[in-house]
């Protein structure tokens, strides 16, 4: 596979002593497939001078033809695609330190959002940032992502939630996007992620809100590819998330949707009915409900850390989705509420101890599979001639060594196009 | 407190946004003592030439009198004592990455030994490798270690399993003791660590080398400082620990107890009769058993990596035992088959989520309280004048992040006396 080398090679990455990656087939891997990984030992990678790959194969082989550009030794260490993260809400300034030690405690959602914590004291802290302040501690998470081998992630707003905040988050993420030290960035729009003070007791004055005023903005500044809503008790009700979602849908973005994290009030199934290109949590999914989201070709985003950090006792039903054939794309989650981890090897970990998935399939939901929840995947997600060179070297000597080491950093070096 | 000014400062921490230390009074903190931390804001430490804290204070006030010598500019940042790990089995060769994933899909720790899997895969990689590559394999692991703020580690013998090989490694171990660049170690001699398949249904023979020919040669060449044996089942029983552990007593080893881990075969009420200075693990304890250690003077080294590693339900009942007065230390249990982490601040994290304990309660107990179940209390384990400086400044505003941002490696910097 993968010979079809070019002349024009301008950087090799030789002596991998295991290059693992998901072959993509067109569609995200489900069932068995989801656990299937192609190891190529003693491997090399090429890579073009537009940052794709050009080839991938035997180190020796490619060596011997690379005459020109720059070589990368990779000391035998492992090469994995760069994660994928379908599902972060990193835009923020502040944080709820001490409103994860309460929780932990037994206070629940509801007395902290009482006492003015939950998203609103996020709320308030975004609004109160300058810019400045949001770009940099923003770009710093999104570093410190990368550092832990993310390459591509998604990222919402919604820690604005008035039409001018909505804008300017989503405008500063745009200029973040361009930065190319950082990940790549996906945005997406979630002006309802919470009803907000002002309008309370007037979710659906809200709702209007985000769809005459929100969403034509955001269309007509390209400023987000996504739209998402917070569809669970507290939040916004399926009606209310309908009318959000088919705006968002006739102004051309694309559809992803919180669901069933908290309750089970009927987001799954319209999601499934929306055929939104993924639904995200789903802690709470019964048969029937993984069965619809499986005919709507929907990808399921599974965040481990979140019940983890929420100290749940109850994950998202993972191995009976990949039986039913869902495919599982993992997800980070991270956000200054429940889950402030920036780690996708701590969320492989969790997802191989709590919710049993191989460590393969747990690296397939964190690439190829992430790829396709963000629509990504003719781009990133596994390491394939004609992709983006988003490359990971671990120091390890083989990728079941990820789930197994957790709590250590172990990339050693982490590669977008000719950065290394 | 603390302002006990000396003229030979030869170095200055200042700037500190948070300090947070536990009160040494002379014992471990129990109870609601277990959870008090005295936190100064905008101060610093002053570190003597023999690289003990001088004073600890007031930024300003310290700052004014410091006259000569380094000074560190901590901008703001929170400093915490260095972790004290009380228990590790971070020496050895080779790896079980594929057992973790075999167990988490099902195997059992039976199957995988009779597949020769275990501690016994762990012996067979340690016997083969050289001194050198024991060496520079241990010391990387400590190095990690420490770049994630722990400076004083507990490290246990027990995968050599002959006279020779037990003896070889904790000589290798004795030369690790004396680089300044690593974690300060204890070493534990743990010879009754498994039988090995040379002594195969002959447990009692192999005891008897331990008591007969090891622990005369370790308390002769003074290799370790404490004894511990893995007493549980398919381990050793009740009677041939408390030979081994009478042994080493009578030949003035402390005593530490791998106690009610996997089964509940009378080990906790052994580590209570025999007063060791820790019993450690503790899955399964009732409140008789808590009792008895709690008389007894032991400290709970409770782990909580090693059944998350292991995926199981249920851990250590660390809020039973802090409101029956028994005081807790968290130590990593850093060893190749159950839990292969390194970050004390994954186990702090993993403390408050699953066993509740406050932010607090985790910092105490990795810690004062590791200091007390590793006998060096008056060492390390707070920042108080007269102990040695190892102290750890991290990159977040209050200790309270460090349970919330698991995943990510905040530490700024790590000393120990002067290397700043």
């Amino acid at each position: 596979m993968h010979s079809a080398l070019s002349t024009q090679h301008s950087a090799l990455i030789y002596n991998i002593g295991q290059l693992a990656t998901p072959i993509d087939e067109g569609r995200p891997l489900v069932g068995a497939a989801q656990g299937r990984l192609r190891l190529i030992s003693d491997a090399a990678v090429a890579i073009d001078q537009a940052g794709r790959i050009a080839a991938v194969g035997d180190s020796a082989t490619l060596l011997a033809q690379h005459q020109v550009g720059e070589k990368l030794n990779a000391g035998g260490r492992t090469m994995l695609p760069g994660w994928v993260d379908a599902h972060t809400h990193a835009f923020y300034a502040g944080d709820r330190a001490d409103e994860f030690a309460l929780r932990l405690q037994g206070a629940n959602y509801l007395e902290i959002m009482a006492a003015g914590g939950g998203i609103m004291s996020t709320v308030r802290a975004t609004r109160a940032a300058s810019a400045d302040q949001l770009r940099e501690l923003t770009a710093a998470r999104l570093r410190r992502m990368r550092a832990n081998g993310t390459t591509t992630v998604e990222v919402k707003s919604g820690y604005g939630l008035s039409v001018a905040e909505e804008l300017r988050c989503l405008r500063i993420l745009r200029d973040l996007a361009a930065d190319p030290t950082l990940p790549r960035i996906v945005p997406t729009f979630l002006g309802a992620h919470a009803i907000p003070g002002e309008y309370a007791g007037r979710a659906d004055e809200y709702v209007s809100l985000v769809v005459e005023q929100m969403l034509p903005q955001v269309a007509a500044e390209r400023l987000a590819e996504y739209c998402d809503v917070f569809c669970d008790m507290g939040a916004f009700d399926v009606a209310q998330t309908r009318r959000i979602m088919e705006a968002a849908a006739a102004l051309g973005l694309k559809l992803r949707l919180h669901a069933n994290e908290f309750a089970d009030i009927g987001a799954a199934e319209l999601a499934a009915e929306l055929r939104c290109v993924s639904a995200d949590h789903l802690l709470l999914l019964d048969e029937a409900q993984i069965a619809a989201l499986h005919n709507a070709g929907c990808v399921a985003v599974v965040a481990p850390g979140t019940p983890y950090g929420l100290g749940l006792d109850h994950y998202a039903p993972a191995r009976r989705m990949i039986e039913a054939g869902l495919p599982i794309a993992l997800a980070s989650d991270c956000n200054p509420g429940t889950c402030p981890c920036e780690s996708m090897p701590l969320i492989i970990s969790l997802a191989c101890t709590q919710m049993r998935l191989t460590p393969a399939e747990a690296i397939v939901a964190t690439t190829l599979n992430g790829a396709y929840a963000l629509g990504r995947a003719h781009e990133v997600g596994s390491i394939e001639v004609g992709k983006r060179a988003d490359l990971v070297l671990w120091d390890v000597p083989s990728y079941t060594h990820l789930p197994y080491r957790f709590g250590s950093n172990l990339v050693w070096k982490t590669v977008m196009g000719f950065e290394f």
